[in-house]
This record gives C-alpha cells, sequence and structure tokens, in this order.
C-alpha cells in the first residue's frame, strides 16, 4: 500500500497560540517577555499586528486604598458583560518579598478559574530598564491573545506609575477616605496622570471631604498649570513643558472624583461608568488617534533602546569592559568615558 | 607711562565655582543637570575627580511617615557635627502641581538660611531616563562641592527609590506606626533596600506592634530568600538573582529597627548611631571598594545609554522619522522596527 508523504506536522508556533488564547502559551509568552528570555523579540513582533484592540486600565493608588478588592469588583461586573480581561499587577517587589502580591492575589481567586480571566503579576525587574518596559510588552501579549480589558495594576505615584499611565487608556487613582494632611503628599504628580479618581473604602469618615478636598485638588491645580503655562519656561524647561500638557489634558477632560466600597460591591457601577465616558471622550476627540500612535511610537522608543543598548554593548565588549575599569580606578570619569565610547561606536558609521 | 598688559582676566568656570561651594553655581549648576541644559555633560566630567568623599543617605518611605521632619532633624544633628549637609528631595511631581514638596521644604525653612545646608527638589522628569538619571547627577554636583553628607528623600519604593538606593551608601526606610494590614503591602521590595528602618510617630498607638512586625518581616524574608536562593532559577532567572542578592546583603547586615518621633525630635541620636553603624560595617567589609565600583559603573551605565541614545538619535534623524510613521501606520512593528533601525546604525560601524 502506498503510504502518502505528508510533511511532517508543524509545531504549532508560540504566537499563534498565544492568538487563540491557550493559557498556558500565554503564561509562557509573559514569562519569556519579564525575563527577556529566549527570542521574545521575534514573539513580540508576530504579535503586535494583533494588538490594539483592548482597552488598557490603569489602577494606581497608595498601599491600603483597597485596590485589589477594587480590581477584584471590576473583574466581576466585565464579565458580567461577557468581556474577557487581564490583570497586570506591577509591582517593584522581588518574587521572594512579594507577599503582598500573593495575599492580594488570593482575594481574586475566584477569578483563577475563569477562562475568561488571566491574572499576572510582573515581579521582576531584573533587565535593563526594567518594569515599565516588561509592564508594556506584557500589556501587547494580553491584549494580542484577544482580552477586551486589560486591567494594569500598580502601587504609589512614581517613575513606574508615570509610564504605565501612558499606556493606558484611562488611569484609576484610587485614594482611601480621610486622607487629612496626607492628601498634600498624595498631590504631588497625580493630576498628570489620573483620569478617574474612586475615593475608596467610602463607607468610612472623612469620604466626603476627601471627595472635596480631591475636586478642589484638582481646581487648584488646574489654576497653577494655567499659570504655570502663561509664565513660560523661566525656572525649569522641563517643568514647563509638564504643565502645558497638564493643561491641554484638563481643557479636554476635568477628572471625575467616584466614591466606591470595593469590599461590598458599591459604587463600582458608577466607577464604570466614569471610565466609559473617559473613552468615549478619547474617542469623540480628534487626538484618539494621535493617542494611539503616541504609545505605538512609546512603545518604539523603548524597544529602540533596548535594542540598541545591548547591540552597542555586544559589539563594544572589551573595549567597554575597560571603560569600566578605567572609570573604577579614577583613570578616566564616567561621563568623558560615555561619551568617548559612543564617538568610537558611532562616528566609524559616520 | 607705560601700561603693563595683563592677559583679561578669565571668567573663572562654572565647576570651579561649584568646587568651592559658591552657592549660586551650585543652584545653577543643579539646574543644568536637572534640564539637562547646556554643557552639562563637560561640566559632570570636571566635577567627578572631586566627588565620592560624601556620604550618601537615602530616606524613602510611603507618604505620610513623616520623612520631611525626619531629615530636618537629621540635619539639625549633622550640623551640630560641624558636617555639612546636602538635602536632595526626589519626587515625581511636577513643579506646579508640587505643592507638598513645597510644603514640606517649609518645615524647613530655618536650614535655608544655613550656608554649610543645601536644599534642592528635583521634581523634573522631563528628559529621557527620567529621575534617577538626574538625581545620580545632582549627588555628583552635592558631593563634588564639598557636602560632608548627601540625604537623598524619596518617596514611595517603586523603580525610583530601588535606583536612588544604588547610589545610596545607606538607605533608610520610614515607616509610620500602626500600619496593621499594610504592613503587607510595604513588604514588596523594601527588604532589597532597607539598610535601616525607622519607625517614625513613635508616640502613637501601634509603634511597638510595627518593630515586632518589621523585625518578624527581616527574619520570614531572611527564611525565604534562603528557600530561593537555594531553589535555583527555575519560574524565573531574574528573580533568582534577586534572591540571591538580598540573601548576600542579609548575611553582612541585619536592618536594625529603630523608633523615633521627629516632631519631638527624639530617637534622632539612635537612628544617626545606627546609620554611622552600617556605615562602619560596610567601611569594614571586603566589599566597600566593591560597593564604590559599582557605583561608578552605574553612573558609568546611566551616562552610556544616555549618551549613545541621544547620539543615534542625531545620527539616524530622517530614518527613525521614517520609522515612527510606519510604526503608526502599522507597516511594520516596533520591535522590527527597532532591531533594524539598530543594524542599519550599527552594521556599518562592523
Amino acid at each position: 500500500m502506498d503510504r502518502i508523504d505528508r510533511p511532517p506536522a508543524r509545531p504549532e508556533p508560540l504566537w499563534e497560540r498565544v492568538l487563540r488564547a491557550d493559557r498556558r502559551a500565554v503564561a509562557r509568552a509573559l514569562r519569556m517577555v519579564d525575563d527577556r528570555a529566549g527570542d521574545w523579540e521575534t514573539l513580540l513582533s508576530a504579535l503586535w499586528p494583533h494588538a490594539g484592540r483592548a482597552r488598557v486600565v490603569g489602577i494606581t493608588g497608595t498601599a491600603g486604598a483597597g485596590k485589589s478588592t477594587l480590581v477584584d469588583r471590576l473583574v466581576e461586573r466585565l464579565r458580567a458583560r461577557g468581556q474577557r480581561v487581564g490583570v497586570l499587577a506591577v509591582d517593584p517587589s522581588s518574587p521572594f518579598s512579594g507577599g503582598a502580591i500573593l495575599g492580594d492575589r488570593i482575594r481574586m481567586q475566584r477569578h483563577f478559574t475563569d477562562p475568561g480571566v488571566f491574572i499576572r503579576s510582573l515581579a521582576t525587574r531584573g533587565h535593563l530598564g526594567g518594569l515599565s518596559r516588561s509592564a508594556a510588552d506584557a500589556v501587547v501579549v494580553l491584549d494580542a491573545s484577544g482580552h477586551d480589558v486589560v486591567l494594569v495594576e500598580t502601587v504609589g505615584v512614581g517613575q513606574d506609575e508615570l509610564d504605565v499611565a501612558r499606556l493606558a487608556d484611562t488611569t484609576v487613582v484610587v485614594v482611601p477616605p480621610g486622607l487629612g494632611d496626607d492628601v498634600q503628599a498624595i498631590k504631588a504628580g497625580i493630576l498628570e496622570i489620573a483620569d478617574v479618581f474612586a475615593v475608596n473604602k467610602a463607607d468610612r469618615d472623612g469620604a466626603d471631604a476627601t471627595v472635596r478636598d480631591l475636586e478642589q485638588m484638582i481646581a487648584l491645580g488646574h489654576e497653577a498649570a494655567m499659570r504655570a503655562a502663561s509664565a513660560g519656561p523661566g525656572h525649569s524647561a522641563a517643568g514647563w513643558r509638564v504643565a502645558r500638557e497638564a493643561l491641554e489634558r484638563l481643557e479636554r477632560w476635568i477628572p471625575p472624583v467616584v466614591k466606591t466600597v470595593a469590599s461590598r460591591g458599591e459604587g463600582i457601577d458608577d466607577l464604570l461608568r466614569a471610565i466609559d465616558a473617559h473613552a468615549a471622550q478619547s474617542a469623540r476627540d480628534e487626538r484618539a488617534d494621535s493617542r494611539a500612535s503616541a504609545r505605538a511610537i512609546h512603545h518604539f522608543e523603548l524597544a529602540f533602546d533596548e535594542r540598541l543598548g545591548q547591540a552597542a554593548r555586544t559589539q563594544l565588549a572589551s573595549r567597554l569592559e575597560e571603560a569600566r575599569r578605567r572609570v573604577c580606578a579614577r583613570l578616566e570619569d564616567p561621563y568623558a568615558a560615555a561619551g568617548r565610547l559612543t564617538a568610537e561606536l558611532l562616528g566609524a558609521a559616520r
């Protein structure tokens, strides 16, 4: 009997398995991206054309604001709408001291068995460029694998959160009530990233006062931004640019302040309405396209810096090692050495 | 009467004025570094050989822990010892929304008129690489201008703080009492950076419990690090490396937990003793040299990445612009475009 020669079965590549939302493949892809292991760049190249459909919502705020419970409730409502949800918890903890994350995730464990929900902590920052690069790329994986909404949870308001906010369509800042003096402390930087405020644990004393404080802060920040933007780049050019950007944002959208009691599921619908309203406003905005473009460019710049840094280090190898020795021996300062090596590398390329 | 021809008086260069601690020159240098303006790299090259003598102490912790009051008290004691002190407040706020910072700084205003104290907020992150690069370079300026101690105050525990911790000889993590559930939340990441814990506002309820919680956390973290380090790089290579590093640190130094009431000046001497003890241990440690080297290399890598990124962007100019357009138009994915441009740039240089 003649045997029909068939080509050997081609093993399905990882990216194809990610696209059809194979959970093990998604987990493996996220691990590759987080560890910068294997051919993670080719993987992302293959996934990228299929990304860009998910709504990305950043959830940030200080520790103890109840973010994880709120995320848990949002997942519940989004699932009730029939949407697939990815959750990315970005935390600068190391895996071994990440008890807080694990503890939080336990509250969400009812979702772990739901095939429409994918939850992942990004806890490592071992590679060059750190968390924000991993987070940007992890969003691409969850987006390409068909999640309708990707919730990105971060702690605090540092550079990480500002970077993550650049990835998000909408950023929710969660605030506990009765901050008192501390409302001052959270002020810094927050106006630049908040699209929606959630005063969580709103059944506690001081919730209404916190809502008023936040609304006043937004009004004062608006005035301050107007003053700073019209004053021009006197003291600090960078500061002036930030002020102008903030002013532009506030002229398009004033962040609403919503009260929630996540532990009892109260106010979650209001919060989702505010998120949806922000998305609708963004879509109407003539800049909607420019926001998608800005995000694509952000991905590109991150990828370019990382790739360039790696390639340069590979190419310079021994000269770089020598420069490090010279710097340590104080034979050369770091700035001069950096300039010299850059010239050696790029001078030859004209 | 014969006029003796003299060479025209050479204007004293900025770096020389910084070295003799001319306050206006120091302020200008810091502004240049923060804005990446003028010839800031040459300035830093000139200052670098004179840096490396200051003790750099990082002070970090969540908002509301009372860091600024504690820093104020530390400045007071260090001045009483006759030491010159630089204070760098690193905050991701923008200048216009930085009310918290200004408010905090007002508490310290008695030090503003003291010529032995230089206080500066680094609030911008407008340029590539952001806060941690500015902070690293600002420390060089304050160090070279003869400050014996540089206190670097940061908020929270994000990537910024971890980066700043790499600059510091000693990192103090300030914790308010009665964290309750939140002690879980601060756990993440903190063991990697804390050399000393200060439980501030220790006259409040729950201070002793917080001290116990922290001590227990350190013990548990130590055990977890031992387990993770001995388990090998299974799940995450980056995580394993972090665990091994943490274990090495804990084997050399267990962070002491000190109680302070900064508002009344209590416990500050204990805190300074703990900081001094850590410095003494570091000096005894055969790795003291390697710590200084690691810091110099850290400066070099930051400078190299920044210089390389800028030079590459200048050289690629129009090709980069075209790549951005292609990425936005979805003709090319960001990862492929980054790889292609890197090859174009470095391929020619062999």
